[in-house]
Parts: structure tokens; sequence; C-alpha cells
């Protein structure tokens, strides 16, 4: 059994490991993005972003093909962003081989708001029941460092996710397998967005003087909490997926919220929007997938309810974040709206 | 209206706030443990736990008769511990007045495992439909700022917890009404238990040199969810007020676990429980809640157990913690077994 990387960035680079103490040949392609990355792997340095070195074949960008042929399952570890060019790039090559994704968040393809796994079947039909997407709590330096971590594997077919899971499952990467991929990628895109809103909190405490409103930090979450599971139950997902670890250990995982929770602050703080953009440019903070989902989920979200599927009053929060982010609203305004 | 606060502790003062916004007639009555604090309130000081002044009448330890005779509702503000012995004491006089109820845990009531809402009822039959539970994120500091705050008044009878809820809410106090007190009680009660087990997690780290294992604080997290809401269930509560205020918002507000979370901590840090507990004593910590309700919910469980309600298997954390807290086994060898 051979698996490629496709990506060199912090959790495929992670996931290499579960996978060589297995005993799987694994290795990583670079897209031209990874370059010093892969040169780094190939020296046997340790990769930057997770503090460990691997024990893999590496793969330069012009070496695509070569590395396609020699593999028999392909773990898709690009940004979001990155997934519908280099699986465009890939597509005619993959040719039976199982799929597995990382990358959380929503898609826009001929105006149409997929799921990554859904924009995978829609490419190449071939691929429904083979596409497995790891979603869960699940941050890259402590997979890679063997801290105790354990995920959801999901999949139509219930079979392929646990035979996928196999090749990863150690005793420090523990895999829960799950049939439910529409619930675990709905949940796991409006995360990144949900972070947004519950980081309001912290900077809106600093912008009342420090008072701290640990409460209402409480209130969103649970807000947010409830709100997935409702979009998700409206996408014909479960709304379990939403209370176990693709959403709330997530959750509880990257509590402070990562890039999603720096933007979220900012505006809490009181900037507009593009104030808080050209700030996380200065600190070197690129693209922040929970702003670019917002505007996605909110056109699932007009679509669902343009079906009767959901309505407005069921999504104060969301409503709330979009507002915010697309319409120039007051964080303390919303805040005071909805809670 | 006049509402009577018995015990001058920090939840029982801060909800004075909203009532006196509401322009309620309030009094606190004190125990003989805080007779300093009612002297501070008495002079327009601020109350040490709370950082504000309240604008209440004092009733002092002799007063009791004389506090209850003038009150139309009594909120029982007294730690789990002083539950059984203050209610006593005011049974008598408790004649027809609502109950509202803010400690949370279990008693061990002549051999039963009682919620504090069924020990007033057992007590007084009449209270039935007048016992009032508050449950929810909610941090007295921040009820006394007034910073934002929502939470849960549950009582059997939906109309009852509306009244009740009327004389409290305000523009910073917000409140939910729910007919599910059994699932607020047993969520908040098990919500101290696993505060401990989720901070083992703190001191784990530490043990292992510092390592993140913010993926494994998901994990367990996550457990304790799931297994309260599996609880709730077979106590004939509802899932939803697990995944809701009184649960999820409670865990998020009070994630580092107070107390309880100080106990895990050095639990999980490899002391033993006595040596934890030592500890404790030496920073001046009294009471701590979890571990004392540990106990009983473990035998509440043997019961459900008994009853063929749940399994062994449902529950592996309750049973990891009861094993850390009672049969000194080390929290590194629970946390490899469970996760």
């Amino acid at each position: 059994m051979r698996v490629l990387v496709i990506g060199a960035g912090a959790m495929g680079s992670a996931l290499t490991v579960p996978l060589r103490e297995n005993g799987v040949e694994v290795a990583i392609y670079g897209t031209e993005y990874d370059v010093e990355l892969l040169k780094l792997i190939e020296k046997g340095e340790k990769h930057p972003r997770i503090g460990v070195s691997l024990d893999v074949e590496v793969f330069y960008p012009d070496e695509l093909h070569e590395a396609m042929k020699k593999a028999d399952l392909l773990l898709l570890a690009v940004s979001t962003e990155g997934v519908i060019p280099t699986f465009r790039r890939i597509k005619d090559d993959v040719d039976g081989k199982s799929m597995v994704t990382i990358a959380k968040g929503l898609l826009e393809v001929d105006g149409k708001i997929l799921t990554i796994p859904e924009f995978i079947v829609e490419e190449v039909p071939s691929l429904a029941s083979m596409v497995v997407a790891i979603t869960g709590p699940s941050i890259a330096r402590e997979v890679a460092n063997k801290a105790p971590t354990r995920v959801v594997f999901s999949c139509e077919d219930y079979g392929a996710a646990k035979d996928v899971a196999k090749l990863f499952e150690t005793e420090f990467y523990r895999v829960t397998v799950s049939t439910d991929i529409v619930g675990t990628e709905i949940t796991s895109a409006l995360k990144n967005i949900y972070s947004i809103g519950i980081a309001w909190v912290r900077g809106y405490e600093e912008r009342k003087g420090g008072i701290e409103m640990s409460n209402l930090k409480g209130v969103i979450a649970t807000m947010a909490i409830g709100e997935t599971a409702r979009f998700v139950e409206a996408m014909g997902g479960k709304k379990e997926t939403v209370y176990g670890l693709s959403g709330f250990g997530d959750l509880i995982a990257t509590f402070r919220g990562g890039r999603n929770g720096m933007l979220g602050e900012l505006l809490g703080k009181g900037l507009s929007v593009k104030e808080a953009l050209e700030e996380l440019k200065r600190r070197g903070v690129g693209v922040i997938e929970g702003y670019e989902n917002a505007k996605k989920a909110y056109k699932l979200f007009n679509l669902l309810k343009s079906q009767g599927k959901v309505e407005n009053h069921e999504f104060p929060l969301l409503t709330g974040i979009y507002d915010v982010l697309y319409n120039n609203r007051d964080v303390g305004d919303v805040l005071y709206r909805i809670v």
C-alpha cells in the first residue's frame, strides 16, 4: 500500500506519522508553493510547522504524474482554496484510487455551493463511495508529535472508511468511522465561520474596558452549536455529528479559533472588516477561511430558505456574522440583538 | 413582590442586581458563616466576591423567622452541602412560597440520591410545581456587573417558571424557560464531575513535558457531553438540554473548571487524590463539589444499571473519573484506556 500526500503543509505532513508507524509507504507531492518545504523534508530536517522530520519519499511540482502512478491512495492535503485547481490537475490520473480529504470549507462551482467531497464526486462520479473526509479535533503539530487524538473518518460507504481508517489508526491516532459525510463536512465548514462570532466576545470584552464575559461566550458558542445542528439537519445530515468530535470536539480543541478567531477578535474590538483584514495582513496572516466561507454558507442558507427547509429566525448568529462581515454592521449591535 | 435570598455568597448576591433593576424588593438572609459579608452589604460596601454594592435589606442569622414572614419568593442560595440543613430549618415557614434554587449537585438522603429540586419536593410535596432551578452559563461576578448573560429557568410547571423569570429578566440577564428540570439538574451536577476529567489533560500535558494536547481535550469534553446526554436520557430528561445552555453553554463559560478543574489538573500531573486534596487545602480551597458528587453520581449510575437503563460501556469517562478519585487509579492509565 502506497499513499501519496498531495500538499506539504502541516496537516498532510503530520498524517504521514501514523501512516509510517503502520509501515505504510508514503510520499509527499508538493506544489510550486511547497518547494522549500520539500527540500527540508528530503534532507530529513524538521518540518517547521509541526516540529518533526518525516520518513517519506518526496516528489517535486514537475513530478506529479510519476508520483500519482505509484500511489494506491491519495490524501488531498491542500488548503480549501487549493482544492479545485489541484483536483482538476490530478483528476485524469485518479483512476479508481481512494481519496482522503482534510481541507474544510465550502466551494463555489458554476454558481453551486458544494462541500469538498461533493465537488470531487461531481468531477469524478466513480469516486462516490471512495471519498473519505477526516474531521474532528486534529491540530497537526499534536498529531505529528503523537499526542493522543481521535478523529472521524466519514464516507458514504462504511466499509471504505473502515479500510482507510485501518491504514491510519495507531495507539495515538484513533479513528471513529461515520457514514454522515454531509454532516461532518457542513459542521467543519460552519465551525470556521462560527469561530469568528465566538471570538467577537474576546474583542468585545477589551472594548468594554476588560470586563470578563465568559457567560456571553457560553451563550454564543451554544447558539453556534445549535445553528450548526439545524443547518446539518436541513442538509440531510445528522445532528448527532455536530454534538460529537466533528463539531463540539473540534470547537473545544481550537477554542481560541486560530486565524478565524483573530479576525473575530479584531471585529469585536470595533475595527471595520477592512481594517481587521489589513491588520491581519500586516501580521502576515494569509487567507481567513471563515471569512471566505461565510459568503458561501450564506448563499447555501438562502437556498435552503427558498426550499422551505430553514427559517430566518433559526439563524440569528449566522445572519449576524454575515451582517458584520459583509454589511458593515457593528459587533456590539449584533450581540445585543441576538443574545 | 418581595424576594428573600437565603445565603450571602457570590451567586445569591449577584442575582439581587437584576431583581433590583426590575424594582423588586430584595432582602438577603445570611447564616452564621455570612455575618461579616452581611455587615459589608449593610454598610453599602462592595461584596468582595462580586465587586459591587447591593441595594437590599439584610437579615442576620437570628432573624430568619422575620425575614421569611415578609417574603413572597425564596431564592435558596446556599452551597450544595448547605441545602439539606438550611432547607430543613426553613421548611415549616415555606408556606406556598415559590422556591428558586441555584446550587448544583446531588444529595444523599436516607440512602437515596436526589437532585436538589427532588429533595425539596420530597420534604414539602406542595412545592412540586413551584421549584424553579437556575442553570446555564452564569458566573456571579459577571451577572453582578451586568455582563450579558442568558440562563435557563426550569420548573415542572412552565407557567410558574415563566412568572419567576419575569422578575429576574433584564436587558443583561436573559432567561430561557424549560420544563426539563430533571435534565437541567442532572446536567449541572455532572458538569462538576466531568470538569475534573477535562482538567486532567491540563495536568497531564505538564507531566509529559509541556506537550500540548488540545486534541485530547476535545475528545474528553466530547465524551463528557455524550455521557451526560445518556445519563439525562436514562433519568427521563431530554438530551437537548445537555446540548444547550445548561450543559454545553455552562461548560464553555467555565472551561477551566474552577475548583473542580484545580483538582483535576493536580491529578493529571500525577498526584494521588490524598496529595491533591491536601494541596488544595494548603491553597485555601474549600469543598470540591465534583469530588463529593462523583460518589453520588456513581451510586445513581449503579442504580440505573441495575434497572437496565444504562450499560457500563456507555460511561468510560465517568467510570474512569470514579476510579481515579476513589480507587487510586492513575490518570495516565485511564486516559489511554478510554480514548
